[in-house]
């Protein structure tokens, strides 16, 4: 399982050709959102600190509740392609104009985020502790559980045997 | 944006190493899995009409709630990759056993499924009409609210200008 | 903190009057549902083992993400009211109709559920095992991850004394 | 169907005697949380702009994407009994000390808010704008969609007759 690298004390260098390149991959990726509901499509890109670029586009569902902003998609090709921080982050509507993350996506962000991340946000960019102030994150949790590397960890095993097929 | 293509009257042909191919990418996608709270790694993979392959894996976070499932990362590249219709479907756990969607991800699932979508459960294949009997889609929106095609659809207008920098 | 009890053999005998009782419930609480986006308000009710009503309506919220559906209400409500097994649902549409819960809440309402839990369906009455095959629950964690009872239990400690106010 | 009360000028006077019964109710509502999962209670409470108090707790699932935070439970009541605007919020953790919402839950309140609410957070008393800023409202749907009013709205048709039964 994958997690996130140790933060490096700062992040890469984002230059004004980064942050064009991510918002034109957010375009791109807003021109595939699927919102048969809303009519409101959403794109994201980010950079990762590694130099990779991820990105997503919402996906609405009948039941509202289980719609996916364009940040899960994001934070879910994140995982799936390697982990890591994200230092640099854009999302855009329909206009191309810069779209805030609503509460749920800031904090999906703020798992993965470098401690330094930028956002592109309608006023200006701003770290993620200036959207997400006094965030809630694991080091809650440890304040009132104690020490997760105090606490066992049930050990997944491995795959099974060719014998235990999943289809 | 991208919408679902209209089913074709049936699903692909599924073979015995198609159902190998996608369990295989099922533990590959389990093994990128972020589950420092639950310990609990998932994987998920399907077959799309088209032939495209889709996947992706567990994203747990210290707010619960917001939680991503294997399924929300592997719908999110669905529609990322260009949208179409599932067909079949397999989802892991660290065992690389057959792992039941939890409920939302039926949900999920549902909305892009082909008609005659089949999902490997732990108790053998079965469709999704099977796994989620009497499904809430659209079409129960519809019933309350009329024919989405006579409901305006606020357009949203294209990409801005270059001028507009959403960054 | 409080949990579910043990569920009996069988639930309550469950007579028409009742389901008539869950209706107008149901029908009452969809008038109070907060819709401005989908325009589709929805009410649900249930009966709970000890003999309760528990009941909610549909919130939506500008990130259509965070929706919470007439089932979180009525799950918050009866946990927050003393926990219990749930053995009769209903959920209405605008018109008082029969709606279908979403994924996301079978899901819900399955973690709280008689074994023998009715739930009305557009389709008639349906047990939870029924609208939910082969669910995904707490004995799927515990297949991989070990008895929870052999997994050390981080106990929260109680609440500090005055000098640590919350306010 | 409810809608939230046009804001007045400014809020009620909040004095301490408001945030230390706000915070008793908060532990109370802790207390009640289900969190086999997390072992982790949360208990939250707020007071309404016409005086009421609503509170709630968090409920988790084996599904962990499908929790729902202490937040959940308490939008969920202040929109089944009447809607209203929420001015003050105290959550708190298994100690009884100010716990930080998450995103998604900054996102649920934030719906709610008072222009004026303030929230107890860990590090002191701060605004919903000051917890969640440039948040994402209606307002960046409209700006897209445009204006609401002038986007019909499809009315649901009140109950059906007696005839219609949901159950």
């Amino acid at each position: 399982m994958s997690t996130p690298t140790t933060p490096g004390p700062r992040p890469p260098r984002i230059d004004e050709s980064v942050w064009h390149r991510l918002r034109e991959l957010a375009v791109e990726a807003m021109g595939r959102a699927y919102v048969p509901y809303s009519h409101f499509p959403v794109g994201a890109a980010a950079l990762v600190e590694d130099g990779r670029l991820v990105s997503g586009c919402n996906v609405e569902n009948a039941g509202y509740g289980v719609t996916l902003c364009a940040e899960c998609g994001l934070v879910s090709e994140l995982v799936r392609t390697g982990g890591g921080r994200l230092v640099a982050f854009v999302c855009v509507d329909a206009r191309g104009a810069a779209c805030a993350p609503c509460g749920r996506c800031r904090q999906l962000l703020s798992e993965h985020a470098h401690p330094a991340m930028v956002l592109a946000m309608p006023s200006g960019r701003a770290s993620i502790d200036q959207v997400l102030p006094d965030r809630f994150t694991e080091a809650d949790l440890d304040a009132v559980l104690g020490d997760p590397a105090a606490r066992p960890v049930p050990g997944p095993t491995g795959p099974t045997s060719p014998g235990a097929d999943a289809s």
